[in-house]
């Protein structure tokens, strides 16, 4: 490893790499031996290759109901924030910070052209724009794909019109507390659902957020009919099931539901049942969408500076839930369906 | 009644008019206790009156959710194909055939600008333009509210290109049987499902389906997989529940699903529960939109005459389950939800 220009901050363990294999697919919730952890030597650089370290490991509830479309075996896949160890590519430079989807390693050796999207298709690593005092940690939560999904879901999706009603479920995770902040910065009312008093009370005092309930502990049609009494204009779904037939059941004529996720039922062994939603729909005519945020690559870095131009005017916040070492990345993913997190979910390498 | 014009074609029954009363909020299958006939003499007509005699009454599935958005006691609402008796209005004119608002009543006498829509509203009744050798009980089926919902519902909302895979559930009803043939014009490969077997076979028999089937004793995704092994791209769905679920879940990636209906649902005692749907919303990304047929009311005519056109050339079929005597028209709606009716369901007055 000759080549290598060890760069103080970012360690010394370069030679070795770590990785996680999925070894098995997930049932029910997911668990620590659903994985294995793996110590192994890191190939030569070929041309065109890189050596990125990793700095910051992204885990998101996507990741639940994309594992069933890969093999076991594989390395478990998810995106990173890296820096360039070495290269033996003109388009990177050595000590680049980058997002990629280099899954779960500590190290990567890899041909930047050769990366795979979790979601299939190529998807290239990019180097972070200059974030100024904001952390490169972000690069995996508001300024990257979490902030993108919210930017693009809300104003591509949801069509908001100041002086409308927002609701976002799953309001204190990374996406959601990202979109409610966003809907008050459109001038619209923003309601919010989480799942502890704790939560609850960040996006109202904190966060701006007009409202903001337990869904474990509260009527959702009566709060609503109390909070939006003037109906649900745009719904922010991150999280399916009977809370949402229940919101779609309090939103107005025409209204605009974006589908975000639907962490709800991503553990469950059969499939789920809720209260059908087609009568909402046809009788508001509502429009409801699911997207990956991936179908708004091309304005991709619009979007990231969209929020950093929010965050630095002060109206944007975030909150990271950062869990220390590579090798906890397996239980930083598992505390997301516990509701362990608050914002981003990040693992700190 | 001395300025009653009799019309031998209509008979002679003017001067008593009989109506239907909503007695009672349908609770499961709508039954005939829940309805009250009675008879009234007519009130004089005053100026801008015009008095109408019922030839052909409408009765569709959206009646029984509408219902519950009335209070009893009404006229039971609904649209009728009628001729203008007499008239104190000059935009109508005796012998006129006209589509109404008018409800289940054999003669109205209404001034035709204070008509109302079931769903709110005004609703000016129209004069129908020439329909040539097609019968005018159409104005309430394919060259009316049924075949507009068909058109507009497929063509504005489902996106569909020549080669893609349609399907349409409730394929033999009023709208599904149009569906189907507008997207065999429109050069998609259709899939229907309907509930018998003798429904199945005219669909593929008589109205060019590509594949239909009985959805009682069918596994609709096993019969997905062989009949459309590239996915479904576009799915007129006119019951919602289970089966919308299930075809969901075999669409493409960025499908699109225009909802038209729930009659699984109309008659649930309690809210209905089926398979979330929310998961394949999201990771393949559709979009499903709900729909009345009212917010293409300027296209209106332009619907028709599409449809017209069709029938013309011998491409769009229709078949209409006649019910006679007004008297009837309490058990032909109840009929709507035993599976009694091919194609659009008329009571002859």
């Amino acid at each position: 490893m000759k080549s290598v220009r060890m760069l103080g901050s970012v360690g010394s363990q370069v030679g070795k790499s770590k990785r996680f294999i999925l070894k098995e697919h997930f049932r029910g919730l997911p668990k620590k031996s659903d994985f294995q952890l793996v110590e192994e030597d890191l190939p030569a650089l070929k041309d065109g290759d890189v050596l990125f370290k990793a700095l910051y490991l992204s885990v998101d509830p996507y990741m639940r109901p994309t594992a069933l479309r890969h093999p076991t075996g594989i390395t478990m896949f998810g995106s990173q924030v890296a820096r360039v160890l070495e290269t033996k590519n003109p388009a990177f430079k050595v000590g680049d910070n980058v997002v990629g989807f280099f899954g779960w390693r500590s190290l990567t050796v890899v041909n930047p052209d050769e990366v795979m999207s979790p979601y299939g298709g190529k998807s290239r690593p990019y180097v972070l724009p200059d974030f100024g005092e904001v952390p490169l940690s972000t690069g995996l939560g508001i300024l990257g794909m979490p902030g993108n999904t919210a930017w693009f879901g809300l104003t591509k999706l949801c069509d908001p019109k100041p002086g409308e009603t927002l609701v976002v479920t799953g309001a204190a995770g990374a996406v959601g507390s990202i979109v409610g902040q966003l809907g008050k910065i459109l001038g619209l009312k923003v309601i919010g659902f989480a799942g502890s008093e704790d939560k609850v009370k960040w996006l109202t005092s904190e966060l701006n957020f007009d409202h903001a309930f337990n869904y474990k502990t509260c009527n959702v049609r009566k709060v609503l009919s109390e909070a939006a009494p003037n109906g649900v204009d745009c719904y922010f779904d991150n999280v399916g099931g009977t809370i949402s037939s229940d919101i779609m059941e309090s939103m107005n004529n025409f209204g605009r539901v974006a589908v975000c996720g639907s962490i709800s039922s991503y553990n469950a062994e059969s499939r789920p049942t809720a209260p059908v939603t087609q009568p909402a729909i046809v009788m508001k005519q509502l429009r409801v969408e699911g997207f990956l945020v991936t179908r708004w690559s091309n304005l991709w870095f619009e979007g990231i500076s969209k929020n950093l131009e929010f965050i630095k005017e002060g109206k944007l916040k975030f909150k990271e839930t950062i869990v220390k070492g590579f090798e906890n990345t397996d239980e930083a993913f598992i505390g997301l369906f516990q509701g362990e997190n608050t914002g981003k979910a990040i693992v700190e390498a």
